[in-house]
C-alpha cells in the first residue's frame, strides 16, 4: 500500500453510477410500470433522459437560478416534462410519486455490498452523494448498503462538485480532508475533491450508460487508488 | 397495535442514556485511564461531574452566549475544567484527547442491538441526538448498533429541545411529523418532540444514573408507546 493511504480514516462515495446502476434500474421501472399501465415507450431512451435532465437542473442550483431545491424535486420536475415528451398519459399522482421514487430503489453493482462490508471494517464508510438524505437512507436499505453514515448535498446547501460539499464532509466527519478519500467512477468529481484537499480513487464503471465505449474508464496517474471495482478497492487499502 | 402507530415509518432515537450506557461507559474508561496513570480518583463522582457539565454547556450555546460548538468540544471544555477540580495531573494531550473521545465509544444497553435491528425491519432507524454526527458515526461502529442513518444537533445547528431538531430530521427523512416516532427515556425531550407533531415512545432506562430511585420511569398516558426495553418496544411496534 502507498504510504499516502496509510492515514486514511474514512472512505466518502459517491453513489448514482459509482455504486448502483441507475440506469439498469430505471429502465426496469419503465417497463414495470410500462407493462402495468400498457404503455409502448422506449425505456432506455427514457432513461438517459431523465438523467441527462439531471445536471442542467442542479446547475440551475447551483448559479442561484433555483432556491435550494433537493433531487428528488428536480427528478418529478424533469419527470413532468418527460411524460409530455414521451407522450405518457393516464398515471394517476400516486403512480407518478412512485415512479419518481425509482431513484430510491436503484439496485448496487454486484461488487458494491460485498467491497463495502469489507472497506468498513477498517474505514468509516459514507455517502457524499448529490442525492437527498431520505433518497440515499431508503436506497441503502433497499440494497442492502451498509453505510456507517449518510452524507449529502443536502446538508450543506450545495451539489457537488462545489467546495463546500467535500469539505462540509471532513468537517462533519471531524476529519482533515487529507484523512478522507473519495470515490467515484466520474474523474470531475475526483478532481474537485483532490481540489480540496482530499484523497482520490477511480473505479471503473463499464456498464453505466450501458456501453463501455460510452465511460471514460482509463486510469489516471493523479489519482491515489485506480481500481476495477469495490472489491479491488479494499484489496488496494489493505481490508 | 393502536391505530395511531401504523402509520409511523421512522424512529429517532435519543442516544446518549437510551441507546447507551455512557455512566457505567465513563466510569469504565476511567478506571482504565486510572490504572496506566496510576491516579486515585473517585471515577463514579467524576462521570456524574462530566454528564453534569453537559446541559449549562448546551444551553449557553442554546441562549446565544457560545457560538455554535459541538458536543466534542463542549466535553472537552468540561474536561479540562474537571482535571483540574479532581487533580488529575500528568496526562498528554493524546491522553486527554483519547479520553475525551470516551463519549465515541459508549456501550449499548443490553436490549439495544437486538431491538433496534427488530425495529430495522420495519422502519427507518436515526438517531437524533445532541451527540455530534462523528461522535454518533464512530459509537454505531464502536457498538454495533444497525442506523440507517445518523441524524444529529448539529446538522440543525440547534440542540434538542429547540423545535428546530424534531422538525429537521422529518424533513430530512422527508416524513410529516406525525409519521415519526421520537424515542427516548427522558420525558422531556419527548415532550418537546410531540409540540413538534412527533409520536412518541417512552422507554425506561433504570440504571441510567445507576440508582433507579434516580430516574422517572413512571409510564405516563400521554405518550404513545411506554416500553421495558427496545424489544418491548418492537413487540408493541408489531415488528
Amino acid at each position: 500500500m502507498k504510504h499516502a493511504l496509510r492515514g486514511i480514516k474514512a472512505l466518502t462515495f459517491d453513489v448514482f453510477g459509482t455504486v448502483v446502476d441507475w440506469r439498469g434500474s430505471i429502465i426496469a421501472e419503465g417497463r414495470k410500470l410500462g407493462r402495468k399501465k400498457r404503455l409502448a415507450v422506449d425505456w432506455v431512451a427514457f432513461a438517459d433522459a431523465w438523467r441527462a435532465g439531471y445536471r442542467p437542473a442542479m446547475d440551475r442550483v447551483r448559479r442561484g437560478d433555483l432556491p435550494w431545491t433537493v433531487i428528488d424535486d428536480l427528478h418529478r420536475m424533469i419527470l413532468d416534462e418527460l411524460l409530455v415528451r414521451f407522450r405518457i398519459g393516464g398515471l394517476t399522482d400516486s403512480e407518478k410519486s412512485h415512479f419518481n421514487l425509482a431513484w430510491h430503489r436503484l439496485g448496487p453493482w454486484k461488487d458494491s455490498v460485498p467491497g463495502l462490508k469489507r472497506l468498513k471494517k477498517r474505514h468509516v464508510i459514507a455517502t457524499l452523494s448529490n442525492g437527498n438524505v431520505a433518497l440515499l437512507t431508503n436506497m441503502a436499505k433497499h440494497g442492502g448498503l451498509p453505510w456507517d453514515c449518510i452524507l449529502s448535498a443536502e446538508l450543506f446547501g450545495h451539489y457537488k462538485p462545489d467546495a463546500e460539499t467535500y469539505l462540509g464532509a471532513a468537517r462533519l466527519l471531524r476529519l482533515q480532508p487529507e484523512e478522507v478519500m473519495m470515490v467515484a467512477a466520474h474523474k470531475s468529481d475526483l478532481d474537485a475533491a483532490a481540489r480540496s484537499g482530499l484523497r482520490t480513487a477511480f473505479v471503473a464503471r463499464p456498464m453505466e450508460r450501458g456501453d463501455p465505449a460510452k465511460a471514460d474508464l482509463a486510469p489516471e496517474a493523479r489519482f491515489d487508488v485506480n481500481a476495477k471495482d469495490f472489491v479491488d478497492l479494499a484489496r488496494q487499502l489493505g481490508c
